[in-house]
């Protein structure tokens, strides 16, 4: 707990003076008032974020966490758990999605085992992953809760640890996950924390995730009401949401997000499962926010109401549905992008041209 | 005519052939189905124009003209004349938002004085800017055509030769334009090509361009309607339209366009005056719109109108309105991320993960 609370205690807001010098000067720049819009005010967040008009961003870091879900016991998914291991496999190889955007981005892959239920030793011992193992998979929440109290302390704790390790080498933190499963425990988490929890609210929320059929989403809609009404989660209570319905990879992301936000590092926000960790992040330290740049609107139809929980709209809206980080090192460029804007743009006067509502 | 009429003849569709093998290579990449949404597309399409699933994108230019314009005498625009100049200097210095966003994208950026009203035979001496200007900017078309129909013609084979002398070296193209009250000529263009010509049509079209007080957006409107009923012209007939009331530098842009298409090249097409160009290519060539990737959502509210007419939905809504190309910059990285995918991915088989719907 000594981790979680001194993470959590040294979380402050942006700082307000440094947007404000941001935005002056913006206001200074040749182009008409504010015309490159939403860049900007993504500049202004990073300045805000990092007290610097210098936007550091280069060195990008991409944590993925993995683990995999009891849940998925209750048939709530179209692949095998195995696939969640296979899939790690493939991200050291370098020939998943995330390795191809990733690369793209210039970032970093930081794959984490946080409670994948095959065996990964051999990656663990080849220093290709972290390990950081805290149990084979969750349990199933539709028998009890997905987790004890101490294990999503430890989860959370876990992606704390993380980015206070990676922080010194890192200007820019994204989210990545895997976890077949995980789109289950995600929308258990926004239904718990905005209450949207009975059938008809669950209905518009909970979605498909990686292909289920739409004849078995009934099947998940149940699973998802049976592990919130046995186990009672305090909405009030991050922790105990985490515990009770969540996963985890989702914890570890929560941490990450938070220990980020502690090192006044931006953090780029993937998808649905990534965002359901942000929303524990929020129920934990709602300051945390203020370092959150959510990537893109996902394809699963829950992940408009995880926005509007944050009171964010993301930069990209690309029909994506993939996880893993992708959206988030897709994003990056645009943080780059600001950064360009920022450091290399002439002002008026520098430039010799007049400044008349331009 | 002579490059007009070989140009326009040797633009063919995409290849369905490419686009059809893409997918399914798609269909085997390491991932639920189609799950990278949109960015799948973009590869469907880059194959299809390159006739390639490798999707050459890594050398691209933003051929950037810029021209004036006759109908600022009319006060449709905030700023003086003197600023197209102004800007160029900008450009060339490295000091305006294109030069921040192009150097980000890995993009060269191509000058080219297609019809400024200044003088600036000292970078065209220098060989630091194209030297195409047909006339130090149009006529005002409030008082007759914006140019001779030979000019039209002039304006549209610049863009063609560019677009032919830099292919050798060109992956991709983007467009980009600077001319004060090129909104003006801009609006016109897609009033008339869609019919959208009384006053209420053109209320919900032209909107503030580089920041046009809300009180004199009236003169705006009646210029652009003297425009259209003064010279008439044809909305059959692309020349006709862009010679009575468009611009220089949106006829290069129009021919870039087309010399883009005849190349096989993608073109990355910006904002609300780049689209006029497009809506120009598409009244002289539809085949062309297959080469067309529309880089952004204007905040320019006409340009909403101007993407129907393309049938194109954009890869970015971030509120921008700059136009030099800025937005064709930003999108340009989706256009590696897509070839990152199609080339770095590996294929179920390979990477030993089970396909069950993924």
């Amino acid at each position: 707990m000594k981790l979680l609370r001194e993470t959590l205690a040294a979380i402050a807001p942006q700082s307000q003076e440094y947007r404000d010098k941001a935005a002056a000067h913006i206001d200074d720049l040749t182009m008409p008032r504010r015309a490159l819009g939403r860049l900007l005010e993504l500049a202004e967040d990073l300045a805000g974020m990092t007290r610097s008009l210098q936007l550091p961003v280069a060195r990008k870091n991409i944590v993925l966490f993995a683990g995999d879900h009891g849940v998925v016991a209750q048939g709530v998914t179209l692949q095998p758990q195995e696939v969640t291991r296979q899939m790690i496999y493939n991200f050291i190889a370098g020939g998943a999605g995330i390795n191809a955007l990733a690369a793209n981005a210039r970032a970093a892959v930081t794959v984490v085992d946080i409670g994948v239920a095959g065996d990964l030793s051999d990656l663990a011992a080849a220093g290709k992953i972290v390990n950081a193992k805290i149990a084979p998979g969750t349990a199933d929440f539709c028998c009890g809760p997905a987790m004890t109290r101490d294990q999503a302390v430890q989860a959370l704790e876990t992606g704390m640890a993380i980015a206070a390790e990676l922080a010194p080498e890192t200007d820019v933190f994204g989210t990545g996950e895997m976890g077949i499963g995980n789109t289950t425990p995600s929308s258990a988490i926004i239904a718990v924390l905005t209450g949207m929890t009975d059938s008809t609210d669950l209905s518009a929320l909970v979605d498909r995730g990686a292909g289920l059929p739409s004849s078995q989403l009934p099947v998940k809609i149940a699973a998802i009401r049976r592990g919130i009404e046995l186990n009672h989660p305090d909405p009030a209570d991050g922790i105990d949401v985490l515990a009770k319905v969540g996963g985890f990879e989702i914890g570890g992301i929560a941490g990450l997000i938070l220990g980020a936000a502690a090192q006044r590092r931006p953090v780029v926000v993937d998808g649905f499962i990534s965002t359901a960790g942000a929303l524990i992040a929020k129920a934990l330290c709602p300051a945390a926010v203020d370092y959150m740049i959510c990537a893109h609107g996902s394809m699963e139809r829950g992940h408009r109401f995880m926005l509007e929980y944050l009171g964010k709209k993301p930069l990209l809206d690309l029909n994506m549905r993939l996880g893993e980080g992708t959206g988030a090192a897709l994003a990056m460029n645009l943080l780059d992008a600001a950064a360009a804007v920022m450091t290399r743009m002439a002002t008026f006067g520098s430039a010799g041209v007049t400044d008349r509502g331009l």
